[in-house]
C-alpha cells in the first residue's frame, strides 16, 4: 500500500488542551495557550516531576474541554523525550485509562495522532487522547548537560519548549477532521552534531512531505499551511531546498512551529524545538485557527531525531523521522 | 467502550522469525529458536549494536519467512528498552519502510501486535512487522550496574534476555488470527525495588487479565494458555494469587514466558525478563505450537515495568503496564 493512509470514517479532534512556561507564552502563540505557567516548575521538585505534572495537566484538559469524563476515554496514546518515557508513563498512572506508550521523539504528536486516529477510525474506539510534552531543563540535563554547569550554547542549537499539548479525538462531534497521514520511514544524512537538530531532521521531513505530494497526487497549495514541528530556522531553510531540488515548492506556505513559537531575536537561535513545540503550537494556535475558519486544510509534519546519548557516545549518527497528518475543518 | 477491542478481519501472524543468545538457547526454548547466536556480541563492537542488529536480523526474517520483500511491508512497529528506544529506531533505518516507535518495556510484544493489528484490521495496511528485543548486558548496564563491576544480584532478580523475535501481521494469508486485544492502564502497588520486577508487574498483568475476562465473559478454560511475558517464579505465582482472589483462577492454565525460557535451577533466580523474552518464546515455541495444532487459543499477556533510573532515583515506585492479546489457529 502506499506510504499515506487515509481515514475514511475522519476521526475528529473534538478538545485540546496546553500549557506553557513563561518563556514560551511571552512569544506570539503564548496568547493561544491555555494554561501559562508563572513558574517552569509548576510546583513540583524535580523538572521531570514538573513535565509530568503538565503532560497530566493537558490530558485532563482535553477531555474536560471536551465535555468528557475520563471513563469515557477509550485510550491516551502518548510519549515524551525522556529515558523510558517516564512524563508519558506516569502521567497515564494518574488516570484509569488504557495507555498505549509511543516514542517517535519530537515527532510524537504527529505519531500519536496517527495512532489515535487510527484506532478511533476502525471503530475499536470512540474517542481517543493524543498528547506530548518536553521540559527545556529536563531535555538539557538528559540530552546535553545540566543548566547548573553554564554551558555555553552554539548558534546553530535551539531551545526546547516547556508545554504540552494534548488532543481528544473522537468517532463524531463537531471538531477538526483527520483525514490522512503519511507515516514516516527513518532517514540519517550523516549529521552527527547533536546541537543542530534542524540540519539532522529536514531530510526526513523532506522524506515524508515528498512521499505525501506524490501519494495524493496533490498541490501544495491545496493547503493553507504544511506546518513542520520544530526544524527551527535553519533547518526550515534546507527543507525548502531540499523539496525544491525535487521538483517540489512549499516555500509559499511552509511554516515551522520551532520559528513560530518565541518572539524572534532572542538567545533562542534556530527557534524551539522538543516534543512539546508542535504539541504547543498545534493544539493552541493552529487548533484555534482551523475551527475559527482563518486555516481550512493544514499539513502538520512533525520531526523527530532518534538518537540517544548512547548512541552519539558509540559515534553514531542521528537517524531522524517524520509524520505526517491531514488536518482540515 | 470496553477495554477489549475485536479485530473482525482477523488479521494473521503469517511469519515470525526469532534470534536468541547462546545461554537462552541452552533452554527447552531454545530448540525452537530460529537463530541461535554463539556469541551474544553478535560481531559487534558494543551490546547495544549486537540487540539492534539481532531486531534487525529477526525483522528482515520474518518478512522473508513470510516470502516478501521489504518493499512490500507497510510499517515495522517496534519499541525496546534502550533509552530512546534507539535499537528499533536504528533497526528501521535499515530499512526503507514506515515506522512506527512504541515504547511499552516488556509488554513491547504485545502492545506493538495490537498496534500492527489495528492498522491492519482497519484496512490501513496490507502487511506490518511487530517486533522488539532487549540483550542482558544492554539492559544492566543501563537499569543497574555495567557488568564490569561484578555487582551480586539479589535472590528476586530476574535474568533480561538477550534475543529479539518479529512477527508479521498480514490482512490475508495462512497464519496465527489475533481476534482480540485488552490494552492495559498503568498500574502502580507502589513496589520500588527494582530488582523485583516479578512483583511490580503482577498487579498490572492481573488487571488486564481480570478486565479481559470481564469484558468477554469467557472462562479461563476458552484458553489452551494464558501466558504472561516475564513475571517470573515469584511475579507467577502473586498474579495467580491477585487474580485468585478476585474470583478468577487461573492457575491450571497459566505459564510464564519468563519461568520456562531458561533451564531451572541456574542463576537466573526467578527467570527470565527483558522484551525480548517474550518475543522470543512467543514467536517460537508458541508460534510454532499454534501453527501445529496443539496450541489452539491462548492469551498472550506481555507486561512491562515503566520506570527509569531518573523516576527510581527520584523517589518514585514503579509503573507498571499489561496488554494482552488473543491469539488462535
Amino acid at each position: 500500500m502506499s506510504q499515506t493512509i487515509y481515514f475514511k470514517r475522519q476521526p475528529r479532534i473534538v478538545a485540546t488542551s496546553t500549557i506553557a512556561g513563561p518563556k514560551e507564552c511571552e512569544g506570539v502563540i503564548g496568547r493561544y495557550v491555555e494554561t501559562a505557567l508563572a513558574d517552569d516548575m509548576f510546583g513540583e521538585s524535580t523538572y521531570e516531576k514538573a513535565e509530568c505534572k503538565m503532560l497530566s495537566h493537558v490530558i485532563d484538559g482535553a477531555i474536560a474541554n471536551g465535555g468528557f469524563e475520563r471513563e469515557e476515554i477509550d485510550c491516551i496514546v502518548s510519549g515524551d523525550l525522556l529515558n523510558q518515557i517516564i512524563s508519558a508513563n506516569f502521567a497515564a498512572r494518574d488516570f484509569s485509562v488504557p495507555f498505549l506508550g509511543v516514542y517517535g521523539a519530537c515527532s510524537t504528536m504527529a505519531e500519536s495522532l496517527a495512532v489515535a486516529a487510527a484506532f478511533v477510525n476502525g471503530g475499536l474506539m470512540h474517542r481517543a487522547v493524543a498528547a506530548t510534552g518536553s521540559h527545556f531543563a529536563s531535555a538539557e540535563r538528559q540530552y546535553r548537560y545540566p543548566l547548573e554547569l553554564g554551558c555555553t550554547r552554539p548558534p546553530q542549537s535551539q531551545w526546547t519548549v516547556t508545554g504540552a499539548g494534548a488532543a481528544l479525538v473522537s468517532d463524531r462531534g463537531d471538531g477538526v477532521k483527520i483525514t490522512a497521514a503519511t507515516l514516516g520511514k527513518v532517514v540519517d544524512f550523516g549529521i552527527t552534531d547533536v546541537n543542530n537538530m534542524g540540519a539532522a531532521m529536514a531530510p526526513a521531513a523532506a522524506d515524508t512531505i515528498l512521499a505525501h505530494f506524490r501519494a495524493t497526487g496533490e498541490e501544495p497549495s491545496r493547503y493553507d499551511l504544511i506546518v513542520t514541528g520544530d526544524l527551527g530556522a535553519l533547518g526550515s531553510r534546507i527543507l525548502k531546498d531540499l523539496t525544491w531540488e525535487k521538483g517540489l515548492d512549499i516555500s509559499e506556505n511552509h511554516v515551522d512551529c520551532g520559528e513560530i513559537i518565541y518572539n524572534v531575536i532572542e538567545d533562542e537561535f534556530q527557534g524551539g524545538s522538543g516534543a512539546g513545540c508542535s504539541a504547543v503550537v498545534l493544539n493552541s494556535y493552529l487548533y484555534r485557527k482551523l475551527m475559527g475558519g482563518s486555516l481550512k486544510r493544514i499539513l502538520f509534519v512533525a520531526t523527530g531525531a532518534l538518537l540517544s546519548t548512547v548512541s552519539s557516545g558509540q559515534g553514531e549518527s542521528i537517524p531522524c523521522i517524520a509524520h505526517a497528518v491531514v488536518l482540515e475543518r
